[in-house]
């Protein structure tokens, strides 16, 4: 029997408790969590997105920020907007969403914000402390909900295989950091491997989890796999709808159909890892609440 | 044949064209580079390594500035110390011995030395540069002398499955990071394996490259490699001598006499991985005076 870990489902169970404890913690200081978020232009995926941010934090009951600046913003006026949510003590977490528009460098935000307000764990600082296992910053959104699904998938992780396909810096590099260190949901045998690789399958038929963010339809196929294998994929390719040329579907890395059967737990695309993400973004921004004032973790 | 990798020789040769460097880098600049050393207490084996460091530095034409601290520094007095060689143009690096006295914590190095004079590698951000990829960091000595090790030994890596026995802060994890890197000096499938493995003769056996800090003598044994592997052996252990009980030799983490001969290319213990530290904190002062000076690394 092939288990479809339900991430919507997973989501809103977490999100409800977030809820619980931003009641608890708003009762307890007065003050409501709050997340900034800057949108810069008008990509409608974009808008979508931030959408998408600002409803979750609604919904749980935390203060959302807007800042929809115009396409045209310079480097100096987004420098003053952020120096300013950091100073701004209503604010805790504050992320600008990417891509920028092209006149502007990642690296501005990246380095402006402040890494205590770095929700989405871009500050090199932040990314050093996953590499550490140091639980004092933060981990990217993605990562960090696959390691929430992985957990509850398999609750022993130690001296599990878990193979990584993709080496991004937003998903399979912390990833792997995330798994190696020694505790309770980690403490996994960790394989990178990547487009390098002669043949992947030989990694990945070895996994007992397998994580994949590869960027590219069918990237694994059924005769990748060993029987039994937990498998998260990442990928969000939007393809033509085989049945339908006329539409498109949205697919992940994994091919679903062919592997799901050989897999003892999957996460479909959609409905697995993506309603993950923003949930970690409120998880964060809770966070960034807490030690911004002193709250034990 | 198996090749008995050299890292005295190797690390010679790199200081001698560090020493050329400094000597262009003086006649250019008119300033020379210098490095810092702190060392707080009498711990024996620290003032060795120390004298090596300050030997080393003088070696090569660095300046070295020295401060052997009492062991009853004070964090208020090491806070400044520390924040004096932040100012001070003539100090490109700071390094401070480890072990530090118990009163005094290590986070207080980690956070007071500047990135930018961050030679050791110790700051998050720095960290954080490894797993980013971003060759405006550091890299942590040991691991990058087994990087200069590993790519001199073998020309091409691109896809050589090289497996990590270890996951400590200072080498398993920046070594990890630092192979699967996407550029001519790693390039690798990399597999991260420790003591929550059931079984790392499994992944030790797969490697084309193996790199061993498991801080255990013997913890690689012949039935646990293949034929044709790469061995960089990082442990030094201290043992009885078992020719001489009333002596003591130094030993690595591999069973030398009956891995080599299986191995294509070892580094033998002591004479490995040893000389090339220090050779490597000599290049990251290097690259930190240039950083500071606003020359092309």
């Amino acid at each position: 029997m092939t288990t479809i870990i339900d991430g919507r489902k997973i989501a809103t169970e977490i999100r409800e408790s977030l809820k619980e404890e931003v009641k608890t913690l708003t009762s307890k200081k007065g003050l409501v969590p709050g997340l900034a978020v800057i949108i810069i232009g008008e990509d409608p995926a974009s808008q979508v997105y931030v959408n998408m941010k600002r409803k979750a934090c609604e919904q749980i009951g935390l203060k959302s920020f807007y800042y929809p600046l115009p396409a045209s913003t310079s480097k100096e006026e987004l420098l003053k907007i952020i120096s300013e949510l950091n100073q701004n003590k209503e604010v805790n977490g504050i992320l600008a969403q990417l891509p920028l528009p092209k006149h502007l460098d990642e690296n501005i935000i990246i380095n402006q914000i402040d890494p205590l307000k770095d929700v989405d764990c871009f500050h090199p600082a932040n990314i050093g402390k996953i590499m550490l296992g140091d639980e004092d910053g933060f981990y990217p959104c993605t990562p960090y909900g696959c390691q929430e699904l992985i957990s509850r998938t398999v609750p022993d992780l130690k001296g599990k295989h878990l193979v990584v396909v993709g080496r991004s810096n937003i998903v399979g590099k912390p990833m792997i950091n995330m798994m190696i260190q020694k505790n309770k949901r980690a403490n996994c045998i960790v394989t990178a491997c990547h487009t390098a690789a002669k043949d992947i399958s030989y990694y990945t038929k070895q996994a007992d989890i397998l994580i994949v963010a590869a960027g590219r339809p069918k990237t694994i196929t059924k005769e990748m796999v060993k029987k039994g294998v937990v498998i998260i994929d990442v990928g969000v390719n939007r393809i033509t709808d085989p049945k339908n040329a006329s539409k498109t579907k949205l697919v992940g890395d994994v091919d679903f159909e062919e592997v799901a059967p050989l897999s003892s737990a999957i996460t479909p695309v959609p409905g697995g890892v993506g309603p993950m993400t923003i949930t970690m973004l409120l998880k964060n921004t809770i966070k960034a609440f807490k030690i911004q004032h002193g709250i034990n973790l």
